[in-house]
């Protein structure tokens, strides 16, 4: 029989069916990217010489071999990043002038690369790109949310070959942000712990779920996991908003980011993946009760009819055995260096 | 510049990207199912003539032609209908026994049939196999919620060619629901209103959104849509249950339905789409808040980083104008017949 699990987080139900558990390799829907491309493609805009290509330039990281990261506008972006924010209202028609920012993070000079295969000091650049953009963004006073992505491969949402990640800041505080802090005063409130260290502690205890964890942060599978192979990445440091990474940190992030991508591109075939970075509302200061964290969501398998009726997910694999799978896939030589 | 709109119902931001939008046809994604597929197939369980090797009969409606719409236990159930609610707690890990039921509605006897092809007399002997479903279903103890949906196409969750829809009852009420109702509550508290029923008078005065409509039923198109051509068909008597749908509001929206789905199957080349009753848990009573609708969601775009990371949607057209091309896609002479 199935199992239905709360998400201590979200408090929603997912289904879990072990009935279809232990079966990672059937699950694989991934592709190779990456290595077979051209190193460089004089029709990409991200490469390297085709820079005037772009959006609007807005940051860029360099050192002696020239940029490393840079940050463009997205020419078609969803959010303006001109204009002021004006509301309309008539009746149930509520509506807001689509002001914000939507910029592309260009993660590499390199065409053919991905975050897993990249250099340590690769990822730390892109994640100190990524604390820069959060910080000189949350200064405009039009910026409710900021939320930083990646799409990876096809069946993830993404059309564009060259490694890129995204940042999008909201002039409202999406529904799903109130609904989760809402959740995580309540938890406060009534225990007088974060939800998510609480969570991390458990998860610490029974190491079942843990993929891999060093001094900073913990890798592991949520007990709750909506999805094949959905893992989450915290800090153990209790903090609520993602750019209060410190240095020391943002070394040790880039060092679980790398192994944990590395694991699911050998041992799952390269699947198709987003991740994001759950920071709170970026008008908000350090709270107790909110803690950031970066969740992986590998697209293994589809949501349906069910899922949309309901806002609960099936997941037909077993987080505990995705947690082992991932553990024991050992990767090349050249990985273990880092 | 795009604009922000909130979905009344749920209070979620959708960002509507017109720039993008008056470009239907580059949205499609569909393929031709049906009519290239044999009338039957002996491999195919829910073919006429293969009812042993379904899983166990719960329900069939039967005319002299024999029967026309059979209900089944799906043989691979994400919940099981045999067993008792338990509970397990153990700090922030709370599980629940996976009871339940999760059974399959085979549609029609023929293999290469699809709803928007189908007789009227079809499409309500479908619509009357979900009523009586959903009445015998609710009388279960272990019920809180009941979702009744279709999946139609890969792109949809969908591996069966054999026109089929799907209902599963769960033990919890999902917090989707719970976060609904509370809003529905809350509007009610605030204007003495049904927030639905507000919605559909506001879009009856403008007119702009509506696809079509008769003395039971309006289809449009939602003024915060969630993506191209996403519908919803509100009765317009207030109800807060599926299962209080009239023999009379069953033929019509019988007609309702087919006409909406035919638009799809003509205009945007028979897309993926699912669909989805949403009606109140099942063990409460008629509310004067909550009332039930179908939603329509064609699957034309992806959902990405930022839907994950935000809960927020992107749709890259406009409703209005996805509104006028299904009004104005004509059908085929033997569809105006209904």
């Amino acid at each position: 029989m199935s199992e239905l699990r709360q998400n201590i987080i979200t408090r929603d139900w997912v289904i879990i069916a072990p009935e279809r558990a232990n079966r990672p390799c059937e699950l694989v829907n991934g592709y190779r990217q990456g290595l077979d491309l051209p190193q460089h493609r004089e029709d990409c805009p991200f490469c390297l010489g085709n820079e005037l290509n772009t959006g609007q330039e807005t940051f860029r990281l360099s050192d002696d071999r020239g940029w490393r990261v840079r940050t463009v506008l997205n020419k078609y972006p969803a959010l303006s990043h001109l204009g002021e924010i004006s509301h309309k209202g008539q009746g149930t028609q509520r509506s807001l002038s689509g002001v914000g920012i939507h910029e592309v993070i260009i993660e590499h000079p390199r065409h053919n690369l991905t975050t897993a295969l990249m250099e340590l000091d690769d990822i730390a650049n892109i994640l100190k790109t990524y604390r820069q953009r959060y910080q000189t963004i949350k200064q405009d006073p039009r910026i409710e949310a900021i939320v930083i992505f990646k799409n990876h491969g096809h069946g993830a949402g993404t059309s564009l070959e060259h490694p890129h990640s995204q940042l999008a800041a909201t002039p409202v505080v999406p529904g799903q942000f109130r609904y989760r802090i809402s959740e995580a005063i309540r938890y406060f409130d009534d225990t007088g712990e974060c939800v998510f260290c609480r969570n991390l502690n458990d998860e610490l205890t029974s190491q079942e779920r843990i993929i891999l964890a060093d001094d900073h942060f913990v890798a592991f599978i949520p007990f709750a996991a909506l999805s094949p192979f959905h893992i989450w990445i915290f800090p153990r440091r209790h903090s609520s908003c993602f750019d209060h990474i410190s240095p020391e940190e943002i070394l040790s992030l880039a060092k679980i980011l790398k192994t944990v991508l590395a694991k699911l591109y050998y041992g799952l075939g390269n699947p198709d993946y987003n991740y994001v970075i759950r920071s709170q509302p970026s008008k908000q200061d350090q709270t107790p009760y909110f803690h950031w964290y970066l969740a992986i969501v590998p697209r293994l398998n589809q949501t349906a009819g069910f899922e949309l009726g309901s806002g609960m997910f099936i997941n037909p694999s077993l987080p505990e055995a995705n947690a082992n799978y991932l553990r024991s896939t050992e990767l090349p030589l050249e990985h273990q260096k880092c």
